[in-house]
């Protein structure tokens, strides 16, 4: 197939790169030339804009950091819509909210074209391997035609709902986790503090009700989990300010909703002032080191 | 074995039972005569008070309230201490704070006596059943003493480390349990209002990083899980007003071990509010009510 | 002078008042005939569009609900700076946030106008009675511009620096006041429960360290203070969703400044849940019922 | 009037002072002789224990640091209870939570003794120049009694109600003193981050609705205020440790009286991050530090 690719950072890149390596045809645009050239020597055809890399395209994939970023490369002069034939679809992967992928869906169906929001989990490595779970929003005819595209690049090409709900999953998904993160942080270094060890508070939590991946694949407690960033001195992972920026997501959707979200509210604190503090690169799980502060926090 | 039993409440009463039933003397105490009756009827041996029931055993169980119980049923004139042979061990499985055990512990070694925490995790079903979780603290010897009479009344018999880390485990834990079901009751929610199947939702969260015991095993939402108190209007389960007791219990240790505990506090407040509006008694799983207020909450 | 005035909903249709009483020539443009008829009864001039209510005029005056508007009555085909005079200045009074106040300042200057911020607090019955504060955000000449058309509408015209900053100090002040009223809610709340007499507690805070605007002029626990909303029922007064409106503001201003906001995104989320309870027109003291459930909370 | 002071810590040695400038024989005990000294230094009679000091007394004040003493000091077997005649009025001034009072007052009954809970504000600057408010909890008649006493000491003593009021004043006053406090930190943090002067933001605050004694007296931006801590590096007023304390008083009072405390909670929190990354000697007003970690914020 011959797919536009839009945005080719830190997952956009890895992406592409397992479209090409499926045997898909891959034109490619991003602002960085580094970029396009790396794609490029793999076998991707370089555009020098949105619009020149979707001209005669059968699919358009877009990933990019927040929802201006969507909008304006959708509708810019040189955008998307300015250069993608009717009927094509356009999958979005960037994490955004759900109202604007609503009203970048209605843009692009009055031009006749189909906006699905797809994004993803799994993170650079996930991307990397092509193992991402995808979270699709969309018509069933829209999902069932672009998970070939996406299996490509994922493992789980999951239907979500209707247009939008792709990112309310994942919105949802990350709320709980940045919330259980944070609790599971407050627990072991409260146990650490009343004098148990930590490792046997961990295999306990495990076993028992207080059970989650943040406690049994990603434990903030250094030591724990050898694979986890928190034996690693909390380098590499998911990063604080992409934590911080997806419960921005979440308690601006609950705004836009009218839902009360106490504990996401706080968890949003609790990563801000990581990040205010200069932790905004560390992995999310760093978020301990806000109630070890006297102790060596790995 | 002889062994003096304190406590006959619904956690107790089943406990005692199946140290009948695996062979041992039980002598019984509780100031309800009808729960004293029952398990006299199941051939135990009723005593008039704590003292009676421990003057010629070889191992007392404490099963009560709260903390305030556990030190009056030790020390009063006709408590455990006054009638207890030295160098009897004395188990407590009630849930209280780590600072009391140790007093506790103090105590009981004055007199010539061991005191081990011995909390549980389970509920009246695992009690029945037999297949409660001890979490155990006290020395290594005083754990492979007490493991042969717990081994009677629960599956999981896990050493904490020394005396008052059985609570500290307990505690941590059910802080964790109360953070990530408000939490997940907060994201099943706002997934609701924002459009989402509440069961696909579930399914993504419980097969990604959000995953947790209170979302794939215990899921506050109604209907989908057939087997969680919210698919039967919250009835039996772990009462609010326990989760209530338990939350109390973190942040007044984190008080104690000068620890903020940021979640947990905000947690509280939340049960208090369902407890302070009438839902006490309603699994704690109900606390997605606050969240689903206009909306049939199951 | 001759004023185009833009938005005559409860706030801005007594402004406009105010500056035709001051004698100023006044032309009002809003989407509700109704209220457009009501101006020119009292001898204003009706505008089909805000462009052309702005053609002739010395100065305008933008009383809108939210960011969006501001923005749009500004840019839009049929808009102010469509009809505005070169070297005029635009006074917008809404409250919105400061992000959206650098955008329009940047578009207005480019095209040749002034925009200041100026937005208000007082009310609506300080808008009637012409003794509203102003918070204006410009340079000093043009704070002393508009000082005098302001003079008109309001009693304290205060200076807080340059363009956005009469926003910042409306955010910012309203986030205490939502956290003091909440706090007070709280105390009088859990001072009622431990068997003090609400007055007698009113007036010990009000005389020591816990002083505050929201403890002696607008208490929210009833029959304290005669004239506030908490008196009559929680009519009238400053409604939860507009208090609701402003947090939003403030937490969405720190997320843009990279601060953290603890209190104020909690306090987000009670006013939050008030309002998903219907009690979204009640005045903002309102909150107490959260604290006062069971009980008659007037 | 003969009294027996116990208690002769930072607050409690000026009072007795002042007491002795008032005329009043006051018999004096405290476990550092350096402390017993100083007062009779000042014409003080010394007691060896608490019983001795009160054996022949028409009143006794005691001023200690937390319940647990207040209990032991009136019980103990060289108590107060121990050498105090029958009819004579125990003035506790201690801070301490409402059902320990209520459990001291039944037992003084019982021993034909009145025990009047009377904490106090003001701090150690108000001590010494007997300028206290003293808070009051009793009966009319204990209230008049103790007046004249505690007068000697204070300025402002207010009766509050029956037996224990006076702590439920002092918890709920400095609960919402210690909510005032971190919302106005958040406030003035926020804005000076948005770019606004903090001065102009003061001002605009103390004379609009946010206006409070955290704001207006109190300020804990540095150099807005010059006699308030902030602007002598934190030092001096009231430590963190000792806001800590009343905080977790009344989030515990709260718990006793099943009433929820959602920021009363939170801001426990906050002052228990400042204590734990060792601030607790600290004035207050210093957990404005937790919002400008990058800046010098004084």
């Amino acid at each position: 197939m011959k797919i536009g690719f839009i945005g080719l950072g830190n997952m956009g890149a890895p992406m592409a790169l397992n479209l090409l390596k499926a045997g898909h045809t891959v034109n490619v645009f991003d602002l960085s030339a580094e970029a396009v050239k790396s794609l490029v020597d793999a076998g991707a055809h370089a555009a020098d804009s949105a619009k020149a890399a979707v001209a005669d395209v059968e699919c358009v994939v877009t990933m990019l950091p927040a929802a201006a970023h969507v909008r304006s490369v959708l509708t810019a002069e040189d955008g998307v819509l300015a250069g993608i034939p009717k009927g094509v679809t356009i999958i979005d992967s960037s994490t955004i909210d759900p109202a604007t992928v609503k009203a970048c869906a209605e843009i692009a169906t009055k031009h006749g074209n189909t906006f699905v929001d797809a994004p993803v989990s799994g993170g650079t490595g996930g991307a990397a391997a092509g193992t991402l779970t995808f979270m699709v929003g969309g018509s069933a005819a829209s999902y069932e035609h672009v998970k070939p595209v996406l299996s490509a690049m994922g493992k789980n090409i999951v239907h979500c709902g209707d247009t939008g709900t792709g990112q309310v999953a994942k919105i949802c998904n990350n709320l709980v986790l940045g919330i259980t993160m944070a609790g599971v942080a407050e627990a072991m270094s409260l146990g650490e503090a009343l004098g148990i060890d930590p490792k046997v508070l961990g295999s306990i939590i495990n076993t028992s009700t207080g059970r989650c991946w943040s406690s049994d694949t990603y434990n903030p407690f250094p030591g724990l989990i050898e694979t986890a960033p928190s034996s690693r001195g909390y380098t590499g992972g998911f990063g604080t300010d992409l934590m911080l920026k997806d419960l921005g997501l979440a308690t601006d959707a609950a705004k836009f909703a009218r839902q009360p979200v106490y504990l996401g509210a706080l968890a949003q604190q609790l990563y801000q002032t990581m990040s205010t503090q200069g932790a905004g690169r560390l992995d999310f799980s760093a978020v301990i080191k806000l109630y070890r502060k006297d102790r060596d926090a790995g």
